[in-house]
């Protein structure tokens, strides 16, 4: 099920280079959430201030270039991008949303967006080809394109976002979108609570890019119950973010780290946020290295309250070896090691005997291939 | 000047593979501070007890294994450690400071402990030799001992401490002597706010290892004035902090984040940290990527107050680059990477215009062999 599979979504794109542009054409209801970055870029000022009132008529992307910090004339662009949108749909400018990713501080190449949009308005449909251009005209340093979708919720998702190792800084922009009819003041309540669950157990708190973005649109044209449609849509987000870290830049494996038994839920969050952005833990999980000691460390410094009694086990999904008891060591290393060799999928469980506080994280491994993505990524 | 030529300080160690011993004979006030991670190694909690009255008659460390969370055991272990050396140098073992970095979550080799600390002592002595032989004794994956003195203030100091990267959870051990006369309530005043302006702008807030620790004796031996003392305190621990980052696990390049103009001195640290801390800019940085969007989108999720009214530039020291000019991007990207090319010592500086706050940092770069170090240093 692709995005074009909701009713009333047509859509396109082209990639040309590190360029590309994407352009869809949905009415319906629509909310979104933003980075929590001071410095904001251009079209996520424009946007929010578009969808203000709940409607949208198009949204127009493009990768290559963040326009962040990019001043008065970032501004003018990202309305630009709007406005040409908005003649080729049809609509009032007002009406379309706006998303950017790529280099920061760069003028955009606003004549490469004018020509290009009325050669993908040309071609906007709503076939599978559609999607998938769509979907590659807007990553960037992606391996892959992320989508998902739930029948049941009418829902279908296309995501970009990559590199959240620290978890510092790679956009993250997701457009999703449904046929089951809410609108924009319900939608925003479920977009926030999902996004909270998911999203945002990848980008820890404020560590965010200037650009990060996700809308949902409904096209109004099906009934779905509330109760459904809410877990549906934590679905798909929760496996665009594990697609998300699994592209993590030079990422082999993800993990996911769930506290027990904290003192809190916020207690707990900050223990497997700590544990999942710890250096020295991704590093240890890229050699299959079963060093429990670092995840009792940073759970130590995380500031949530912890003591000594740590209950800490490795599983794949099927297979539980537990490493530490209440504070004793098992002494499963070889155990432990093996079952990380043969998964590229963890999940490391922290049970502290501290309340009934549960928390969430979702990271990925520290490799060569990060620092080599990073350190040449402009030049 | 070695920490040997402060008149009353005799030591010696012994390096065997991956375990040390280093022993230190000395009369006099003591003062320490700690590591703030929640889940304490066992020689931290001994330590801080034992030095509780402010006198010392000598210090046993031991690389290797961290005796940390090793519970009851650990205790146990680390006051052997101190009877030890209290026999041999016969002394009450409540006069003896402990310390130990390594491997978290083993016991400790207290055969070996047993068996070599006669050993140590028995060539125990004020030559560099024996200086020499300890600060050997207490690195672990340390490329080379860090070592800083002044004359002026009659202080010597040795040190172990390396991948600081996170900066998260590489532990610091740095022994300081001194032969100025000051009790030990002056002492902890004095090392408290060295111990911040330096080591605190390495390890951020609570991202310290769980044996973190930082002992300063004074053998009362001369006289020197407290605020001479406490400039040439700053300097040594400013001098190691950077020898630290230099030999950050695979650092090619070391950095100072030096901010200016935030609404408060907390808004301008809370800068200088997260873009030290920034896994981006430290890649860019390996690959002398003068990529400063990077910087700006770390000094945007900083938490701190933050416009796009900032100034930004790139020094070796000698050589200043402006890559932005109070929000004005100045595409000098080609200088500032022959600066970047050319230096291994590099001053960031970031100008804001809220205030008046000033802030500090020190980082080194992020490259494949930090990676390499880390996911292999159990295996």
């Amino acid at each position: 099920m692709e995005i074009t599979d909701i009713d009333g979504v047509f859509c396109n794109g082209i990639k040309e280079g590190k360029y590309g542009l994407g352009l869809v054409k949905v009415k319906g209801s629509i909310a979104g959430v933003f980075t929590q970055n001071k410095i904001r870029a251009a079209p996520v000022i424009v946007c929010e201030e578009n969808i203000r009132e709940g409607v949208v008529e198009g949204i127009i992307v493009n990768s290559g270039n963040a326009n962040a910090y990019t001043g008065e004339q970032g501004l003018k662009d990202a309305k630009e991008m709007c406005r040409i949108a908005a003649g080729l749909l049809g609509c009032d400018e007002r009406r379309v949303a706006v998303a950017s990713t790529g280099v920061i501080g760069r003028k955009l190449n606003m004549d490469w967006i004018r020509k290009k949009a009325p050669e993908v308005y040309s071609s906007l449909g709503n076939s599978p080809e559609n999607a998938h251009r769509f979907g590659e005209a807007i990553v960037t340093t992606d391996k892959f394109v992320k989508k998902a979708h739930s029948e049941k919720g009418r829902i279908a998702a296309v995501a970009k976002g990559a590199g959240m190792i620290a978890p510092n800084m790679a956009t993250m922009l997701c457009f999703a979108f449904t046929s089951a009819k809410f609108d924009s003041g319900e939608l925003y309540e479920m977009l926030k609570k999902a996004v909270d669950s998911t999203f945002n157990r990848l980008t820890v708190d404020g560590d965010t890019s200037t650009n990060d973005t996700v809308l949902l649109v409904s096209t109004g044209k099906e009934r779905v119950e509330k109760d459904i449609f809410e877990q549906e849509l934590h679905s798909v987000f929760y496996s665009i973010a594990k697609q998300i870290a699994r592209d993590g830049e030079g990422a082999t494996k993800v993990f996911e780290v769930r506290v027990e038994g904290g003192m809190s839920d916020d207690d707990a969050n900050l223990i497997a946020r700590a544990v999942a952005s710890s250096l020295l833990v991704k590093t240890a999980i890229f050699g299959c290295d079963p060093n429990w000691g670092r995840i009792i460390a940073a759970a130590g410094y995380s500031g949530a309250d912890v003591d000594e009694r740590i209950t800490l086990s490795f599983s794949d999904g099927k297979e539980e070896i537990f490493l530490v008891d209440a504070g004793r060591p098992l002494e499963t290393e070889e155990q432990a090691r093996k079952l990380m060799q043969n998964s590229d999928d963890l999940i490391i469980k922290i049970k502290l005997e501290k309340g009934s506080g549960k928390g969430f994280a979702i990271g990925c491994d520290l490799t060569y291939d990060y620092v080599k993505l990073n350190a040449e990524y402009t030049t």
